[in-house]
C-alpha cells in the first residue's frame, strides 16, 4: 500500500473515529464547562495512531469496526488524558499541542487537571457499558489491561520516572519509554486480539507487534524533539534537552536510534507479513511511523 | 449500640482495612517514588466510612469481610485519588489535611497530581483482579457503579461544580453535593449489596441508606467548616466562606442545617431497622456521623 492511500484511509478512519470520541467522551449530565472543555480537547486533533491499531487488529479476527469502536474509544480517551496532566504546569509545562492552546492555557489547571480524570475514569465506563452486559468476560479483559497499561506500573510510572529518573543509562530510558508508550500501545495491539478473539499464538504476536511498534513510536518522538520543526510538529521542540532530559538520542545519537527504530518496525512487518492481505494497512501503519514528520 | 462500643468496631475495622489498603494500592513494579507517596497518603489515614460501609452491607447479606475488603479498598482509593486532587493549588489550595501535610506539600504537585491517577486507575484494576475471574458478571457491576460514581457525573463533575457554581440556590447547592459526596456514599451502599447478591427490594434499600448517609454526612462537614476547631478537625475551616462559597449552611442556618442532616440520618436509621440484629452497627454509624466532631 502507497503511504498516500495509507493516509487517505487513515484520515477517513478519523473522520469516523472522531465522532464516537465526541459522543462517547461525555454525557448530557456533565456540567457545561466540563463538556465544553472535552469537546475542545477532542477537537485539537490527535493522529489516532492508537485507536487505528485497535480497529486494525480487530479487523484482523474477523471483528468489525462497529465491536471494536468503543474499546478504540476508550484507549484514545485514556492517552488524551495523559497528554493533559503531563502538559501542566507542574510537569512538562507545555503552551501548545497538536498547534493549539493546551487545556490549561485554554481554560485553567483546575479544569484541566478535572477534565483528564474524567476522561481517565469514563474510559472505564465505555468499556463496561459497552461490552459488560453481552459479553462480561471480554470487559473484565479489557479493563485489566487498560487499568494496568495506564496504572502505577505503565503510563503514571513511567510519567514519575521521566521527571525524576533514576538513571541515565540505555536500561533506565528504555523502562521509562516502555511504561509511558510502549504499554499503551501493547495494550491497543492487545485490545484488537481480545476483541477478535485470536489464539495464544495470535495473540502473542500482537503483543510483540505493539511493543515494535510502541518502541519506534517513541524513538522518532525523541528525534523530532530535535531536528523537528515546531511549525509542523505542532508543540514546542528541543525541550527535552532544556528540561535536562536525557533521551535515547543523546546516548545513541541521531543515526543509531533511527537505526533502531527501523529495526523495531522491520520486525513488526516481519510478522506482519505473516497475516496476508488483511495486514496492509497495518504494515503502512509501520512504515508511516519511522517517516512520519509529525 | 453505644457509641465507645462503636467508635471501637471501627478503630478495628481500621487496623485490619489499612493493612489491605497500603498492600493493594501498589505494586512492586512502581517506581519508588510513587510507592513512598501513596504509602505518605495512606498513613494520613482517615475514617474510612465508606469501607466500612461497603464491608458492614455486605455482611447484611452473608458476605464476608474477605469477599467484600477489596471493593472496599477500591472506593477508598478513589475517594484518597479524590481529596489529593481537591487540595491542590489549583482547587482548594489546602496545605493540611487530617492534621498532615498534604501531599503537593510534603513532595509536590506533580507528584501529587500522579498519585491521584494511579489510585483511580488501579482501583479498577483491583476490582478485574480480585473479582473478574472467579465473577466475571459481579466485576462488571462494580466497575460500572465506581465509574459512574467517581466520572464527570459524579465525583469529578461535582467537583467542578464547587469551583465554579452554576447558581446559590438550594437545588444548584443540592446538586453539586449529590455529584461530590453523595455519588460515593451511594457507590458503597451499592458494592455491599452487590457483593451480598441482595434482592431488588434490598438493593433498592441500600441506595437509599447510601443517599441518606451521604447528605447527612455533607452538612455535617459544611457545619464543621463553619464552628469546627481545626485542630480536632484537623484541616483549615471556614473555609469555605474565605472562597466565597455558598453552602447549605450560609442558606438555612445551622439549626436547620443540623434538623435537616437529622431527618436523613432517621430515615437511614428506620429503612436498618429492617434488617434487624445484624444492622446494629450501622445504626451506630448513622449516629456517629451526624455527632461526629471530625
Amino acid at each position: 500500500m502507497e503511504n498516500k492511500d495509507f493516509i487517505e484511509s487513515l484520515n477517513s478512519f478519523c473522520t469516523k473515529f472522531d465522532k464516537h470520541l465526541e459522543k462517547w467522551s461525555q454525557l448530557p449530565t456533565f456540567p457545561q464547562k466540563l463538556k465544553n472543555s472535552i469537546s475542545y480537547i477532542n477537537k485539537t486533533g490527535g493522529k489516532r495512531i492508537r485507536p487505528f491499531i485497535v480497529c486494525e487488529i480487530a479487523s484482523l479476527f474477523g471483528a468489525g469496526f462497529d465491536k471494536s469502536i468503543a474499546a478504540a474509544v476508550a484507549i484514545e480517551m485514556i492517552h488524551t488524558y495523559s497528554l493533559i496532566h503531563d502538559d501542566l504546569p507542574s510537569m512538562d509545562n507545555d503552551d501548545f499541542r497538536r498547534g493549539k492552546m493546551t487545556l490549561h492555557k485554554k481554560y485553567d489547571e483546575a479544569i484541566a487537571i478535572l477534565t483528564g480524570d474524567s476522561l481517565l475514569t469514563e474510559s472505564f465506563s465505555l468499556l463496561v457499558k459497552n461490552y459488560g452486559k453481552k459479553n462480561p468476560k471480554m470487559s473484565v479483559d479489557l479493563i485489566l489491561y487498560l487499568s494496568c497499561a495506564a496504572g502505577g506500573a505503565g503510563l503514571v510510572g513511567g510519567q514519575i520516572l521521566d521527571l525524576y529518573p533514576t538513571g541515565k543509562n540505555l536500561n533506565s530510558i528504555k523502562r521509562m519509554q516502555k511504561m509511558k508508550t510502549g504499554e499503551l500501545f501493547i495494550c491497543s495491539s492487545a485490545f484488537g486480539a481480545i476483541l477478535g478473539a485470536a489464539s495464544k499464538k495470535d495473540f502473542k504476536n500482537m503483543i510483540f507487534i505493539g511493543d515494535r511498534l510502541g518502541r519506534s513510536f517513541q524513538i522518532i518522538d525523541d528525534i523530532l524533539d530535535v531536528i523537528g520543526d515546531e511549525k509542523i510538529v505542532g508543540k514546542k521542540t528541543r525541550k527535552d534537552r532544556e528540561q535536562g532530559k536525557v533521551t535515547l538520542v543523546d546516548l545513541l545519537g541521531i543515526k543509531k536510534s533511527r537505526l533502531m527504530a527501523k529495526k523495531y518496525i522491520e520486525e513488526s512487518i516481519e510478522v506482519l507479513s505473516h497475516y496476508r492481505n488483511k495486514s496492509d494497512r497495518l504494515i503502512a501503519l509501520s512504515k508511516y511511523i519511522i517517516d512520519r514528520s509529525l
